[in-house]
């Protein structure tokens, strides 16, 4: 099987391939609090590069989530330290929308460093010296799925697994819209080259904490609606939040049937809370977390508030009914 | 882009479509108690049998669940009733492993009646007059979708829709075991004909009721850990059931990084219990459901125990440390 992305141009895949023929050495990178995508594509890069005797080698400003510890080279990832000593004059920056989203990797680098931009970011800034971007393409991950057929590299079982984790979590395991049919032949063509999908899926899914999942019922106990079943919001205290991530909870409003928004408020301390919305296709949440001096996408956006959880959760409550449709 | 399965014969296709163009009306059904993949697919026949105007009719034992009415032709599908009458002379009988499992249909059936048997369930009983049966085909859809372009017929957006909603409802979102390469394939061609991925997917999984949603959060309250993390177990007492489905929520044990079992503990009665165990890949619950009356599969079983909450689930508890590996 031959499969092609139609949003690649050859002309940046040649590109792209003669940059990373150019070196013996090459830094490989992504941005802070990396996350799945760019966790498996900066180690499917590696063993890529080891094909035609290049050494990559992943760097990040903070040590990955360690649910990521299945895939093969995890740990030989390392987080910048004091010890991290040396500049270097080239990098490949993965899924990162523009260079100082670095963090302090950028410290790594000379000023004149070429670097090679991947990313399937629709805001990226194409601050490489060469742009392999794209935001028709799902995930960094299954860029680099074409750029490896491009040049003929080979995809064996280890460097299949990587990239379709990556794949999965980009795509909320082909769910969200920006996956295309050619996402899902990616994955098709990944699994006949020895992807498990089953234990992936299981690996990147059911890998909480006992205290993580107690979590989401703690926020799922504390759920009220509002606006006649338009909206969800949940709580935790700071109390509670003590107990791990409690970033997955804020998505079970969004399980309810009629729910358009949901929002999480998570005591970040006394009387100071961090409140996480998501929202369904039709409502953009970053204009109501800009109206509280916070922001981000459409579908996910955060800001924070002072008060008591009721002055703080009617403020949120109001405004939200302005942007619902 | 044309997509054959590995899997089926052109033989049991030709039959197949032999069968369909002989008729003029068709009953439609599948087992008692069925799911999406049963109901879609249903849909998805009638709408191509009407292609070369066959009448087909969707009859089931029961009432389908809500969840679904967002397919297409959802309103038209019938449970059997008193007014039911007359005895047809043939039946597709989709998802259904043998031919007792269409509970009451069966009344309506003769019994020298011409059944077109499509499955993909590994003991099904080949009970048809013709066979369209492989257990190395992801679900039903699929079979439907492989005899649509056999036969030559059209796949618009709606049979799109149906036929990937089956698809994913027993893939489980593309993440079980039985998923193939092909199932993965299928589905892309199943967007580019106009499948909504995204919105089949959130009617799919987000459809709970608030009381439903409620219903998780007081399991995962209730959860404990035995056997050094491997067993998880969760319990509703009499009142809490009387909210809604709780079926959901027996699977968020495994969600825990190292549990290997899960069981929810349902009290049906005061002081009876039914128990739904769910396993990861290597543990076999249908033998511990064995052991206490009750049945169901390797990865997924139940029972009923009668006792006070402790005594039963002291009772699993015990019985699940023989099968962990």
């Amino acid at each position: 099987m031959s499969l092609t992305s139609p949003d690649l141009s050859s002309a940046d895949l040649e590109a792209a391939a003669t940059f990373l023929r150019a070196h013996s050495e090459v830094l490989i990178t992504s941005h802070v609090n990396t996350d799945g995508d760019g966790i498996a594509g900066g180690l499917a890069m590696v063993g890529l590069l080891r094909q035609f005797g290049v050494r990559g080698r992943v760097l990040l400003q903070d040590v990955p989530a360690d649910g990521y510890a299945y895939l093969e080279g995890w740990d030989d990832i390392d987080a910048v330290t004091e010890t991290t000593v040396g500049q270097r004059g080239n990098a490949i920056v993965l899924d990162c929308p523009n260079y100082t989203r670095i963090g302090n990797v950028l410290e790594l680098l000379t000023a004149d460093a070429v670097v090679l931009n991947v990313d399937h970011h629709h805001d990226n800034e194409r601050f490489g010296a060469i742009n392999l971007v794209s935001a028709g393409v799902c995930s960094t991950c299954e860029m680099i799925y074409h750029l490896a057929l491009f040049m003929g590299l080979e995809i064996g079982p280890t460097i299949a697994e990587q990239l379709y984790t990556g794949i999965l979590f980009d795509t909320g395991g082909f769910r969200y819209s920006l996956t295309t049919p050619t996402s899902l032949e990616v994955g098709a063509d990944l699994v006949r080259r020895g992807a498990r999908l089953d234990l992936i899926a299981d690996r990147l899914y059911n890998n909480s904490t006992y205290a993580e999942v107690k979590l989401i019922g703690r926020a799922i106990d504390s759920m009220l609606l509002h606006h006649e079943g338009r909206v969800a919001t949940m709580s935790l205290t700071h109390e509670q939040m003590q107990q791990g991530d409690s970033e997955a909870a804020v998505n079970y409003g969004l399980r309810i049937k009629g729910v358009e928004v949901t929002a999480l408020f998570k005591e970040e301390s006394a009387g100071h809370y961090r409140i996480s919305m998501r929202s369904r296709a039709d409502v953009d949440v970053s204009a109501v977390a800009g109206m509280f001096g916070g922001g981000g996408h459409s579908r996910a956006a955060g800001a924070r508030q002072d008060g008591s959880l009721e002055e703080v959760r009617n403020r949120i409550v109001a405004a939200l009914e302005q942007v619902l449709p």
